[in-house]
């Protein structure tokens, strides 16, 4: 099985193509893996199938063409401009994001005989405020940044392509992933993993917004496992409707930061400053804060059993199992 | 004031031409009229503003920042392949529907200090079966055609352009307009009209689904009234979310027959013929049947009061309020 990954040089690309390396996909073992991002995403250690790797813009003339032209059976499309940079740069956001996709997708449609699995990494940003407390599979997409409108564009394209047989896709609306391993990056939502990641470094975090504030969050174990559940399922159940809203842990902050005292104790849970910030409050408070799943979970996707299985799977992935002792 | 408007050759186009020099537009006087359609739209009657016409492919290369270099105040976008073309076309369609839309948005990014009135109409077919009996403001546009994906993109873009300041723009789901003046078209829809406007002319129309189908329709009159609300009202309310399900009327077809029956008489109710079509019953019978229009009300947009409300204006405005006599 020959597998494209887009945007493999990311957290998500690294843990699934771990994952691939570990598991195959649906029972068959992968034998090669083309992968794709702005910079050389070559895994360091060697795996159990061929690697073919490429550094550059997917959404360059004919970029899409060579990628498709090996015919993977399953493409993982990760890639993206991230939502702020897609709202300080509205025509490369829309050029990558939108323009991009839709080469990918007519790169595909030109090949004859050729469907793959598609299987995109949407996002909660095609919803925006004002939302209901929990958001049902029937609700509208009203994004509000230029980020959200490019993902529920795309799933409209996916929907449409899917429907004419010239792919078979799903996009899934993926929770935001915490705990991340690796360092702060600067996405608004950052703290979120920051809070419970440095404390059990040993290091303070900053925790910008309310405790009450409640969040959706899939650890990025089960985000994984939603792509590769995509990869494989029968999408006949689907019909028409591609896109899908994915299972998530819906928590606040206070109870994050109960868990962490609970399983590091006190001290480290004191590693955590507050420093109220009001954009970070705005525009992540404005995010929809549980999702009801039905079809997913009807399809089999799994998510966390709750955030202290989140958290534990953290500690045992990325800390071997040890909470520090201060 | 200055007008454009796209797709002005068509029954709508030509109807709310006839209306902005009757009526002007939120009570001042249209100055210039700039027509477009892929036909010669101009006017056979002399109207009280200066008209500018133009045939061509307003998706062409160019056509676009010709048809805004005027800066009008307000433009109606009324064109688009039409849904079946849109199905056996796919390159075409959203060539026209999709890119060329998004070249007008362009165009007019384009312009300094210029930020127009954009009245889209969009459609039904950003919905997809299965609906539920009444589709509220937030229901998931989930279209099943390529032309409603495309609609749905637009809307998308609408919105994204309007919250970033670039123009300030509407799109309205605009019920089946229902009884059309003029003769049969192809359109699947087309029976809805036929069934009143045939025997109101004394000839035979052909019924091809059965007398419970529901239908969401709006007059004529009704359609125009909201693209000339739509033109001028205050869209600070409307926030981020800029796409509007206007008001109609749910009707079944029986209940059409009933009211046709009253105002002419068993003769000329006589004149549909019975000839069921499979094709038709499925697709016009996956069609939204009923909407809550709730926003759109609450903004002012006001349609027609009931069926016999529409018939009456059907009779009084294209057959000078006379019946047949059979």
């Amino acid at each position: 099985m020959k597998i494209l990954i887009l945007g493999a040089a990311g957290m998500l690309g690294r843990t699934l193509l771990s994952r691939l390396a570990a598991e195959g996909l649906g029972g068959a073992p992968v034998t090669t893996a083309v992968l794709h991002d702005v910079v050389d995403p070559a895994p360091a250690a060697a795996l159990p199938f061929a690697i073919e790797s490429h550094a550059g813009d997917y959404a360059a003339p004919g970029a899409a063409e060579a990628l498709v032209a090996g015919r993977p059976d399953v493409i993982f499309h990760l890639a993206s401009i991230v939502s702020g940079e897609a709202e300080a740069r509205f025509e490369e956001g829309y050029r990558v994001n939108l323009d991009g996709t839709r080469a990918l997708l007519e790169a595909i449609r030109a090949l004859p005989d050729y469907a793959p699995r598609v299987v995109f990494a949407s996002s909660l940003a095609v919803f925006g405020a004002p939302c209901p407390d929990s958001i049902d599979d029937d609700y509208l997409c009203a994004p509000a940044s230029s980020y959200g409108v490019q993902k529920a564009m795309i799933e409209l394209l996916l929907a449409d392509y899917s429907r004419r047989g010239f792919i078979d896709g799903l996009a899934l609306r993926l929770p935001t992933v915490s705990v991340r391993p690796g360092r702060p990056n600067a996405a608004l939502s950052g703290f979120i993993s920051s809070i419970m990641r440095e404390p059990l470094n040993g290091q303070e975090a900053v925790l910008p917004v309310e405790e009450a504030m409640r969040v959706w969050i899939a650890s990025p174990r089960a985000a994984v496992s939603y792509l590769l559940h995509a990869a494989t399922l029968d999408t006949g159940p689907l019909g028409a409707r591609r896109s899908l809203n994915m299972p998530g842990v819906s928590v606040t902050i206070g109870e994050q930061i109960a868990t962490l005292r609970a399983r590091a104790g006190d001290r480290v849970a004191g590693l955590i400053r507050r420093a109220p910030d009001a954009t970070v409050t705005r525009v992540v408070g404005s995010w929809p804060q549980h999702f009801e799943a039905t079809r997913a979970r009807a399809l089999g996707f799994v998510g966390d059993r709750d955030f202290a299985d989140i958290l534990d799977i953290y500690i045992a992935e990325e800390l071997g199992g040890r909470v520090p002792v201060l």
